[in-house]
């Protein structure tokens, strides 16, 4: 919202020059805030105003930039400042960015970078996005365990302006194995001549860099962490996840996840609503629209088949839309509880049993109501319908209703055992999106109607 | 998932009384996992093993168990063993238990508890559910910003361990206004005979306590805290929020935005789906339910109303399944969309207009291809269908396509309307869930579809 507000100002002092005004409107912001407001120029007028500040807050801001807008600034830059901006940049920061520049632009920047540089690069570079070694840094302090209390303070001196967090330290064996943690206070605290080995807590939890970064979530929730170190397959220590980078996936994560079960695909990344073009939000929708669509077809052709049923007994007709919906309300529903439950990992697909035998019961109640409410309301408004003569309101509504049980609890069954079957299959259980459920249901709810209204009412 | 594999071991354990067997097979356990498996057993075989811990342990573990389960657990203790639990506890989780257990139990407990967590109690209590008040905790270190470096020091040393992060010190006034922070880090690194005045970093980022936590959510998420300083409407400070109370409400939120947004009603505490009774998940489920079912008989009344026009021309029945999903899919995309954005404050009400052009584009793309597919769909399958003389395959697959692309645009607005609409009238825009939204544009939409069909063809 800043960026609405005060880009206009910004603009204007940028136009008449003045750039030491528009250092001291920045003079009091925080970097998060300045980048919201570069956010609202364009990026050439965004790169005008950041080659004015020092290196550090040049970086400061640049890193909370949205991605898109970091690669369209990064593209105004010459080898030679690219390169001076990402030795600037955090580890975790430095590869995002490179990951979304062009592949002949980081070929092109990597044999100017130092040494150490391009190693780092390569290591973080090679995890996968959605790993828990793609959120990590390499800024920690790792330190034998045989060091003493005295020797590891002094080191924490040396290298603690680069670390991001001096507030835990990983000790580790001569092979860099991840033995445990000691945290600054516990240190300060100890013996001078104390082991690291000694008064480490060896009980430590860390996560596979090839791991999902939900799995660090998890971990983080679970155990209170303020960092959690990453290591290889061979518990070798390579990285650090911070407290700050998980509350980011997990707000990333929440957005997907609710996008991802309305039938939105793409990434969210941190390209705002309006920044995002138009044809990129239709991208990420018409998908499955076009799915749903021609499946939303089947149930056309489903009706067709039933046409004789429909056109001999019309009043069917009217409660269609109301049975339709209840199914795939119920449906989403226990689809939902399911799809939270597996991700909190309140329940494990080996629970399929117990989850279903829960939601029959509560379908059952909930069809009880639901049926017992469209029994009345057929009751007491079918009369103006014209019927068949040998056809009653009671025995329609008695139709209706049993469709309708029908319907929520085969809804419920079946929304519940998508997820399942997904986690089952080790896929993501979100994956089964809300209206594609709806869709389904609809299916089956048209051919639970038309059944049942048949084999009642003898037509 | 531990509490169904441990469970029945321990259980066993503890039938045959062999404590001390319990006590060393839980003795490497962090006392999430010791939790996760106690809840497994009944709250009595619970605090049977609670009882044999050391009390510090008794608590960590007691603090890690779903509310519910601590309600029942604490039920079996006397009022003295009750009182004796509550003061080894930490203040916010004091609170969160002592909010939940019956009123009489709290007002019995009260008096035989010190003065000092009395008051402690009443000042937490008083912030409603949802504050960022009710999230805090009282213990951290605050110093006055007259203190030097080496008394500050000396300070933490003495309160350090009560506190629940000594890596923040909150400087504050004489009146207790918060004044800034400093680091452990910095303290360290900072000449003894130095202010903290001098050293603090004023900018603060801060929270009132009245606020809604989402509030500090969002603050840990842009300023990358470990800490955040509550305080009252007089800016002084009264607690501190940690970034693990924070991702734990994250988690929280994520499943009430879900559910709610799936029409969900209910709080999701920490009680998992399992341990949820039957009548709570139907309790929870059934009310939007209803609502829905007596809308989606107004879609029946609509269908009615357009009951000669459906006779003449049975062949639009077909198709109304898909306009109504397609619907119903395109509207909850934008609202879910939208109700992210505003979420996220990437967007406010203010930018309703700008929001709704984006989206009328969007939607217009979308019409377009959907209209397409259902027109040709028409002409390839449309013949074998029974039709007046009068009319031509060409004019319904145009009416159907029209009334499509009419649908498409409408739902969309409709979608991202009604959050606007709830923010800006300063209500939590996912309050308008996905199948209500479904349910309105089926209704619109058989409007759309039976007006078109009668304008086009002149039926």
């Amino acid at each position: 919202m800043l960026d609405q507000l005060l880009a206009p100002d910004v603009k204007s002092l940028l136009e008449e020059g003045k750039f030491e005004d528009i250092l001291d409107f920045f003079k009091e912001s925080h970097p998060t805030e300045i980048a919201e407001v570069l956010t609202g120029l364009k990026p050439e007028e965004a790169l005008e105003i950041l080659r004015h500040f020092d290196d550090q807050t040049f970086a400061d801001v640049f890193r909370e930039l949205p991605t898109a807008f970091q690669v369209d600034t990064s593209e105004l830059l010459d080898k030679k400042d690219l390169a001076k901006l990402i030795m600037q940049l955090d580890p975790d920061d430095r590869v995002d960015l490179l990951k979304a520049i062009p592949q002949e632009r980081f070929e092109s920047v990597m044999p100017i970078l130092a040494q150490r540089e391009r190693e780092n690069i390569k290591q973080l570079a090679q995890y996968a996005e959605g790993t828990a070694g793609s959120i990590m840094t390499t800024q920690y302090i790792a330190l034998n365990q045989d060091l003493t209390v005295r020797e590891a303070l002094e080191r924490i001196r040396l290298e603690g302006s680069e670390a991001k967090t001096v507030y835990t330290i990983f000790a580790v064996d001569k092979d860099r194995k991840l033995k445990g943690t000691v945290s600054l206070g516990e240190l300060i605290l100890a013996a001078p001549s104390k082991k690291l080995s000694e008064i480490m807590d060896s009980q430590v939890q860390s996560v596979y860099a090839l791991n999902d970064r939900e799995d660090a979530v998890y971990k983080f929730s679970r155990y209170d962490l303020v960092a959690l170190p990453v290591v290889d397959s061979d518990e070798v220590l390579v990285g650090i996840i911070t407290h700050d980078d998980v509350i980011d996936v997990i707000e990333q994560e929440r957005t997907e996840d609710i996008e991802r079960f309305m039938a939105i695909t793409g990434k969210h990344e941190n390209t705002a609503y309006l920044h995002t073009s138009i044809w990129t939000h239709f991208k990420h929708r018409v998908g499955w629209l076009i799915i749903l669509a021609v499946m939303g077809l089947i149930s056309g052709a489903v009706l067709q088949s039933f046409q004789e049923t429909l056109t001999s007994l019309m009043i069917l007709a009217f409660y269609m839309p109301m049975l339709a919906d209840t199914g795939g309300n119920t449906g989403s529903q226990s689809a939902t509880v399911i799809v939270r439950a597996l991700a909190l990992k309140e329940i494990m697909p080996g629970d399929a049993f117990k989850v279903l035998w829960k939601e029959l019961r509560v379908a059952l109640l909930l069809g009880l109501v639901l049926a017992a409410l469209a029994f009345i309301r057929v009751l007491f408004t079918g009369n103006h319908v014209p019927m068949p003569g040998t056809i009653n309101i009671l025995d329609i509504g008695t139709a209706i209703a049993i469709a309708l049980g029908i319907q929520v609890v085969s809804a419920t069954i079946i929304g519940a055992l998508l997820p399942l079957g997904a986690a089952a299959l080790g896929a993501d259980p979100a994956l089964i999106a809300s209206p594609a459920l709806t869709t389904i249901v609809d299916i089956t709810g048209l051919l639970i109607y038309f059944t049942t209204a048949r084999m009642i009412l003898h037509i």
